[in-house]
């Protein structure tokens, strides 16, 4: 190592360094970027793929002053240790650790926090009429993928940027690949721009841009003049058509590799009067070579071997999404009417199965969950059982589309919402928190929550035979319970143990934390029942079978509109107590799921901590 | 009049009439709806403006076989009248009556429900999947207006449809405007195309489209022989490349007033193999003078003087949303870090004065909830207070973004949320049904709920020195209430009057019903006390001050998530029974306010008869 990353001042060989040395500091991030990560787990691909670039912007950007937007976040790995953090990834997306996404409260280099994908467009509008409005005069730049382009908002964003002429400066950092191959129209233009021979006049390209532009700084090339039309022509190329339609200037595309190419080309772009967009093309893993060669699976990957790659303590268990994936296949094999949707998350869900089994079937739309949703509308219209596989915390940008497409024509849309609850690792952005919520309250949903793997497929397979809109939550990781008492589905709920002292109703995979919450009772002499509500919405009373003075409620959701205050409105008048016990008001850092149950108050030791409080002060 | 609209086969004049016919009856057709909706009241312009467009793909197309998706909807008057529902334009909108929407319950005409903007093309999309999947062969198409386009989702949509090329015909209805004057880089694109000289070439155009087609049907011009080249660059014109980037054809532009034109195109379009857009330029309010020439007012408008076009019984009362606007007018003057933000709902909102005053601060992003708010987000990011005007059921639209970028953030972003509660002859699409669930549930989030015009502005100045997101419902309509004994809002809620027998929470406007029932209420000797609830969160019991053993809550929201269960939930342990009192798990029709409180048993008498049932139970 040529640099001591964790000491030296990094932006100050950002600015000042030879080209040599910004080739020998990429060299370096790389080396420690796979050393890290491989303990820590991580996104990795996309941040081995922007090295060079993120050293360019900060060589040509005044940061903290000019504020850089990382769209979806987490390709800010070399951003965080250029800005003085390596130090601390040790402890990345770990319980008070680093967090594996830019966060402004841990640096003034983070100037906008991200993790759902496309908005740094519409956030840099906002900052740059900020800066307009003050009348100051500093750069923003966007920093986006090519995969995070198909997410509608982005052209919410280019539409206003464009017609507003603002200064704002387009990273388009072009790795031909989101989370899963990507998709659509974009993408194909995007692949025609890349392959084009643009590239190969980047440097004459540069000294025309240049040339039509006010000489301020240093101008890299006097003496050279080139017409407003050759400008156009050569630099922006007719081949960006596209983007200039929509009045904003196309600069590319240039080596993501090459930062001498990149520095210049990112300095004229920021003295351009009006927005622009640079096409930069890079690699997903570059420069590691496992990485380089399965990119999907370094996206985001436990941790590993650095020497071969492979995957330390690999689960044996199978996950929820397997099962998914798995029965889905199972029911399409015999019901040609099932349909699979998906937005850029089709191997994460677990249907990588059902995409090679039933390929004209299988739909990944890309990123873009609010076409996905109302796409199925469509199918679900014409009689199809489409069946859509998205995140929670995903899931919430089509909450309109649920309501107003699916629900409102009562139409049968089964949603398969994985990653339901807390999630671990990629913290705040990431959980499911609020799902039980925001599907509990739309007209006419159902909301099933399998509190293992086995339940899952039978509640699938249940749901397929149903009628109107059906939700299915469940959590990301194992599936495999011990839940030897759980009754085959058949809509209902089921009572596990039944209790003197207290009934536990456990929502789905919360059974878990439920069992063991009794088991720390009966230590104590609490007499704990438990039941698992299978069934959130609608709310079936029936079924509960409370023989205690007090009910417990829990879950791994929001309390406000959850299953806990829906059950105490419903049994306000009862004759029992009731105590509801759910994340509160707030977002949930980043750690183990075991860490921030313990945090959120929903684990079971604080479960039964509440339930020996109550008991003793009402004894 | 030529032809009796009630009687008469509609379809089959569209199929078989002459040109003359078809022009005949487009003026037969203005005139009836000048006639009914001056009476009935709802959305004029658009359906002026697209008389001719209607019947040409009535001509064209083969419905119900084929399917035609209305995007958003309202404009849908003149192909309800085509397809035998001439009859029913007395009840347009009114209880019972007539949907100003697509209704496929209403007819097998309507292929599609729609309410909400830009979603016809995903709709179609999953349309012409189930389509291909199952082998059969019939037309799918959308007609989508310019305004609608500034939606992401279209986007997302096109990306998906021109890679995959599927057959849809994409009918672009470009009458320059949205419901306020259209925004943004698409705008400015469409309009150069729309003044582009393509359209004199239309003739040529629809022979030289043939010229590249399989022959099928009717062959309209046969043995004329053009190569693809000039296809590409005579009827899909250089100009129109944006689409063609993303893979669909493009056609026009074309007349929307001269039927025998679209005809030919449409038949073009419709026999091409591949996606199509066929750009068709119509003008709102067309052949109606006072909607000509005054566009936005007849958008959607009162009933009116079908000869004068001056609206009837004009309201003189003082709206919430004129308080909200000449309130934050005032507000802005004194501190320039306000700023205003809406999509494309600016004079509806009340921000008509405050766009005047105020110009470089107000900002309308187009029909692009998301990224209002991510735009918000990232002004609020950089010191300004933004506040964002949008209507309750659009604001759903933006669910996650309040999410992720505002409330995540912790940023002082104001929602002003317009529309909330049941809107009337709109219906089931547009009632702010959901808004006290969705934004309660989120972390961090105030939620304000005011009674009257004065509450509005007081809540308004009081949220602005707020810290952290903070939202304000309230209802359309007339903002002038009676409520002498509410006192100046400081950030609780307020006891309007004690009762010994039942004590009601009226959340915000509701208010009015409340003090209605404890007027019913006391004729049969029940004394009922009143509290006014301001604030719906965070939750403040310190202010009911409940004497009575019954508690009702009250409030314009969908129980799920609402008010009341949140209530229930915090007291459920109390010795006083409580009554939830709001919208159950529906969608809600058209009609009046006061005749769908009744259907939703959230009106006065309803909640009076709930608490004397209640009482007598207990008695």
């Amino acid at each position: 190592m040529k640099y001591d990353l964790e000491k030296d001042n990094l932006i100050d060989i950002c600015k000042k360094g030879s080209m040599q040395d910004l080739h020998d500091l990429s060299a370096d991030i790389r080396s420690f970027l796979v050393d890290k990560v491989s303990k820590t787990g991580g996104h990795i691909a996309s941040n081995l793929g922007i090295v060079e670039l993120s050293i360019a912007l900060m060589r040509v950007f005044d940061t903290p002053k000019d504020k850089i937007i990382y769209d979806v976040g987490h390709q800010t790995y070399v951003h965080k240790i250029l800005t003085g953090r390596a130090d601390k990834f040790d402890t990345l997306r770990q319980y008070n650790g680093l967090s594996g996404f830019p966060k402004s409260r841990e640096s003034v280099y983070d100037a906008y926090d991200t993790g759902h994908s496309s908005t740094s467009l519409s956030a840099a509008y906002g900052m740059a009429v900020a800066r307009d409005l003050s009348g100051d005069d500093y750069n923003i730049v966007a920093v986006i993928g090519d995969g995070s382009v198909t997410g509608g908002i982005v052209y919410e964003a280019l539409n206003n940027i464009g017609s507003n002429q603002t200064n704002i400066n387009i990273i388009l950092n072009d790795n031909g690949m989101s989370i899963a191959r990507n998709v659509g129209a974009m993408s194909k233009y995007l692949n025609k721009l890349r392959s084009s021979e643009k590239y190969d006049q980047a440097k004459v390209n540069v000294k025309s841009a240049l040339g039509n532009l006010p000489v301020v700084g240093n101008p890299l090339k006097s003496g050279l003049k080139y017409t407003k039309e050759r400008f156009k022509y050569s630099v922006l190329g007719n081949e960006g058509h596209l983007i200039e339609d929509l009045g904003i200037k196309y600069f590319g595309p240039v080596d993501g590799y090459d930062i001498k190419e990149m520095t210049e080309i990112l300095h004229a772009a920021s003295k351009y009067d009006g927005p622009t967009m640079i096409h930069v093309t890079t690699q997903k893993g570059k420069g590691y070579g496992p990485a380089e060669k399965y990119p999907r699976k370094f996206h985001g990957i436990s941790p590993f071997d650095p020497k071969t790659g492979e995957i330390i303590n690999k689960s044996t268990s199978s996950s929820y999404s397997k099962v998914f994936g798995d029965t889905l296949c199972e029911i399409a094999d015999e019901d040609d009417r099932i349909v699979a949707i998906t937005a850029a998350m089709g191997t994460a869900t677990g249907l990588g199965p059902f995409y090679e089994r039933h390929t004209d079937r299988f739909f990944d739309v890309g990123i873009a969950e609010e076409h996905a949703v109302t796409f199925a509308a469509g199918l679900a219209k014409s009689g199809y059982k489409p069946v859509v596989a998205i995140y929670s915390s995903f899931l919430q940008r089509a909450y309109d589309y649920i309501i107003e497409d699916v629900a409102l024509q009562d139409l049968h849309v089964i949603f398969a919402i994985d990653r339901a609850g807390l999630v671990g690792a990629d913290g705040e952005t990431h959980h499911g928190q609020f799902d039980l919520s925001y599907m509990s309250m739309v007209p006419g949903m159902t909301v099933l929550t399998p509190a293992d793997g086995n339940q899952l497929a039978e509640m699938l397979k249940f749901a397929v035979d149903m009628e109107g809109p059906v939700a299915i939550r469940y959590p990301r990781g194992s599936s495999e319970g011990n839940h030897l008492r759980l009754r085959k589905f058949k809509g209902g709920n089921n009572v596990i143990s039944e209790g003197r002292d207290v009934t536990i109703l456990a929502v789905g995979a919360m059974l878990d934390e439920a069992i063991k919450a009794a088991e720390i009772l009966k230590d104590k002499g609490v007499s704990a029942g438990i039941t698992n509500v299978a069934v959130v919405k609608p709310l079936d009373t029936a079924w509960y079978n409370i023989k205690s003075e007090l009910v417990v409620t829990l879950e791994d959701n929001v309390l406000r509109g959850g299953f806990g205050e829906a059950f105490s409105a419903e049994h306000v008048n009862s004759d029992f107590d009731i105590i509801n016990i759910g994340i509160n008001d707030k977002f949930v850092n980043h750690g183990t799921i075991e860490q921030l149950r313990k945090e959120c108050g929903i684990d079971a030791a604080s479960v039964a901590e509440r339930i020996i409080e109550h008991l003793e002060r009402e004894a």
